[in-house]
C-alpha cells in the first residue's frame, strides 16, 4: 500500500495520463497530420543556437571538478549576480546575488519557498482558473487551498471576493502572469490593486501573506504588453521563474526564486530556502545549466510563433462564435464551451480530432484550454474542426 | 517568520555552515598547501573523458526539442532500458524499463520513495553511524526515525537490537553500503540475515517494511571487495543510487531508482513515485544528464586514488594508535577519538591544521571521519599532523 496522501493521486493519475495519451493514440490511429492535439503545454520551438554552443563550449574547456560539483544550495554564486543584474536592468529593480536562489525549475522553486513560510493549516489563497499542479504543492506541506472565483470578464482577480475571503490564517497567495490557462496579464492597476487589500489585510490581522508570482510565461507576451514585476508594488512578493518555457528547457529543470531584501524575516528566509533546497532533494539547481542560462541571460528562443498562432485562432474562433477572452500572453486559449459541460464537449471534440482540455481541470469547468504551442500549420488546418465542432452544437 | 519545522534547521545551520568553511578560512590564513581539509564529501576526481565528449555531442547533434523537453517523470524509456540492462548484466538481475525511475540524485530518489510509501508516524530504522540528512528526509514526511545503535566492532548491523526495535509501525529502513561515514561494507552474510529479520517481522505483524539501500558509493570498493545487490535477498527491497561519486558529476543531480516487480503493490508503487517525481517539483530527472549517464553506462571516474589514500591513511593512523575499522569502500574513514568528546577533538584537531568531523553529526559520538577523495599529496601531508594530534593526548 502507497502512502494515504499518494493513495487518492494514484487512483486519479490513470485518468489523468489516458488524457495525456488521447493525442497520441489519435495520431497513431488517424495519422499525426490529421489530428489537431492542444493538448500539452510543451515548448515548440528551439532554443537559441547560443544554448548548445553554452553547453559545449562548458562541458568542453571549463574545468571539470567545479562544472560537475557541488556549489551552495542557492546556486552559484556569479550566476545569481548575473540573474540580479539582467532583472536590475530589465525591470529597475536593485537585487543582487544574495536575493537570487537558483531551483530545479518553477516547479522546485514554488515547492522550496513552500516549504519554507507555511505550516499546516497555513491558508494559500488561489486565482481560478489555475495549473492544477498548485493544489499537490500546496498539500505537500499540508496547506489549506481557499479558491478565488474566476473572473469570467478578464480573468483577471475577482477583488471583492479576494478580500472577503482572506483570514488571520491566510499566508500564501499564489498569482500567475501571464496566465495558464487563460494567457490573461494581470495590469498594472490590477497589482497595485492587489498589493493594497493584501497589505491592509497584513496590518489588520498582524501577520505576513507572502505573494508567490510564478512567471514562467513572462516573456511570451504580445503586443509589447508590459508584465510588471510584482515585487515593486509589494514588499512581502516573491518571484517564481523558469526557462522551462522561454529558453524551451523544460526537461533540464532550471530556474530562478527572487526574494527582495525587504521581505519579512529576509535573513532567516533565504536561509531556510537554502536548506529547504537540500533536505527536500534538490540540493542545488543542476550546475551545467545553472552556468548556461548565466551565459544566455536575457535571450529567448524566437518566440513570435506563439503571438501568430494566438491571432490566427482568436480571430478565427471568435468569428466562429466562440467567446473567449483575448491571451494577453503565453501559449494558451480559455474558450467558453458552446455547452455547460466541459467534460463532455472535449470528449465530442476529439470527434473532429481536435484534443483540448476540459476547464475543470483549472477549476473553471465550462471553458476548454488550447495550447498553441504547435505548428501554425497545425493550427491553420484545425480550423475547420473548430468550426464543424461549434456548428453541431447549433 | 519562516515554517516551524524549518525555523529548527535555520537556527543550527550557521553551526553547520561555519564547520564546513572551516577548511576555507584556515586556507586563507596558512595557505591552501598547509592545510589538511577532510571534511568535505566531494569528489577529487574528474569524470572520464566520455563525460564531456558525450555532453558536447548531445547538445550540438541530436534533435533540441527531444534532448531538452519534457518526457515521462519515470525518465526517457530507452535510458530506463540501458539501466536495467547495465543493471541486469552486471548483478544477474532481469529488470527492465519499468523497473526504473531516474530521480534528481540519490537525494531525489530517496525523498520520492519516502513520500510514496510513508505515512505521519510510520517508523523508520537507522544504522548509526549514518549521513545526517535521512533525519531530515523522514521528517519530510513526518515520519519517526528509530536507530539501532553502532556496531563499534564492524561497523556491520546490530542485528539483535534491530529485531527487538521493529514494531508493527515499522515501515522502512534505509541502508548505506558502502557507508557514509564508516567506510564499511556490508558482507553477503550480513545481508541475508537482515533481510531474514524482516521477512519474519513482516509476516508476524502482518506489516511491509520497504528496505531501501542508498548506494551512491558502489563502485568504491577496495580489493575487489563484493557489494551484494540487495533485491536479490529481500523482496521489498529498493535500490537508490546516484553518478555524484562514481562519475564525479554531484552538482548535475542525476541517479536512479531500482524498483522490484516483486514489491508489494508493485504497480502502484511506480505509479505513485512517477506522480511524487512530479508534484515534489523534481518533474523529471534533468534530461540532458539522463542521456549522458546511458552513453557512458557502466563507466567511471579513475577511482583508484581513493584505494591509494585509503591505503596510506589506515597503515599510517594505525601505526600511531588510532582505532579504526578498515574501510571497505568510500572515501571515508571513521577513526575513533583518543578522547570521548569528538567535538572538542576536532576543535584541537585544527590546532594541528587537520580539518575533521566530528562522528556526532553521524549519530557516532567519540568517532571522527576523514573524508579522503583529496589529493594524494595532502593525504601524505597530514600524516605528521596526525600523528601530533594523538601524541597530544598520550
Amino acid at each position: 500500500m502507497v502512502s494515504d496522501k499518494m493513495a487518492k493521486l494514484v487512483a486519479g493519475s490513470s485518468i489523468i495520463r489516458a488524457m495525456f495519451q488521447d493525442g497520441k493514440i489519435m495520431a497513431e490511429k488517424y495519422g499525426k497530420e490529421n489530428v489537431y492535439d492542444f493538448s500539452l503545454g510543451n515548448p515548440s520551438i528551439v532554443p537559441p543556437p547560443t544554448v548548445k554552443e553554452a553547453i559545449a563550449d562548458l562541458a568542453l574547456n571549463s574545468p571539470e571538478m567545479e562544472l560537475h560539483g557541488y556549489m551552495s544550495n542557492e546556486g552559484y554564486d556569479d550566476v545569481r549576480q548575473t540573474v540580479a543584474e539582467y532583472i536590475n536592468k530589465t525591470y529597475g529593480t536593485d537585487y543582487s546575488a544574495k536575493n537570487i536562489i537558483m531551483t530545479v525549475g518553477a516547479a522546485g522553486g514554488l515547492n522550496v519557498a513552500l516549504k519554507s513560510l507555511i505550516n499546516p493549516g497555513d491558508e494559500v489563497l488561489l486565482v481560478a482558473p489555475y495549473f492544477g499542479e498548485y493544489d499537490n504543492y500546496i498539500a505537500n506541506f499540508d496547506g489549506v487551498k481557499v479558491v478565488i472565483s474566476p473572473d469570467y470578464e478578464r480573468f483577471s482577480i475577482n477583488f471583492e471576493e479576494l478580500e472577503k475571503k482572506i483570514t488571520p490564517k491566510t499566508r500564501f497567495m499564489i498569482i500567475n502572469s501571464p496566465n495558464n490557462p487563460t494567457g490573461a496579464v494581470y495590469s498594472e492597476e490590477d497589482i497595485i490593486r492587489l498589493a493594497e487589500i493584501l497589505d491592509r489585510k497584513q496590518k489588520e490581522y498582524g501577520i505576513s501573506i507572502f505573494l508567490f508570482s510564478d512567471e514562467p510565461y513572462r516573456e511570451i507576451a504580445f503586443n509589447g504588453i508590459e508584465v510588471p514585476y510584482i515585487t515593486k508594488y509589494y514588499s512581502n512578493a516573491i518571484v517564481g521563474y523558469s526557462y522551462s518555457k522561454s529558453l524551451s528547457l523544460p526537461g533540464e529543470r532550471i530556474g530562478y526564486l527572487v526574494v527582495p531584501t525587504e521581505l519579512d524575516d529576509f535573513e532567516d528566509t533565504i536561509v531556510a530556502m537554502s536548506v529547504a533546497t537540500r533536505i527536500m532533494g534538490f540540493v542545488n539547481a543542476p550546475s551545467l545549466m545553472q552556468k548556461v542560462v548565466a551565459r544566455c541571460i536575457g535571450q529567448t528562443s524566437d518566440l513570435k510563433v506563439y503571438e501568430e498562432n494566438k491571432e490566427i485562432l482568436y480571430k478565427a474562433l471568435t468569428e466562429y462564435g466562440y467567446e473567449c477572452v483575448e491571451p494577453g500572453g503565453t501559449f494558451y486559449m480559455f474558450p467558453k464551451c458552446p455547452i455547460p459541460d466541459d467534460k463532455e464537449f472535449c470528449a465530442k471534440a476529439k470527434d473532429f480530432r481536435l484534443v483540448i482540455v476540459p476547464g475543470s481541470g483549472f477549476s473553471c469547468p465550462g471553458y476548454f484550454r488550447i495550447a498553441f504551442c504547435v505548428d501554425k500549420s497545425t493550427v491553420v488546418n484545425s480550423l475547420d474542426s473548430f468550426k464543424k465542432l461549434i456548428d453541431f452544437y447549433k
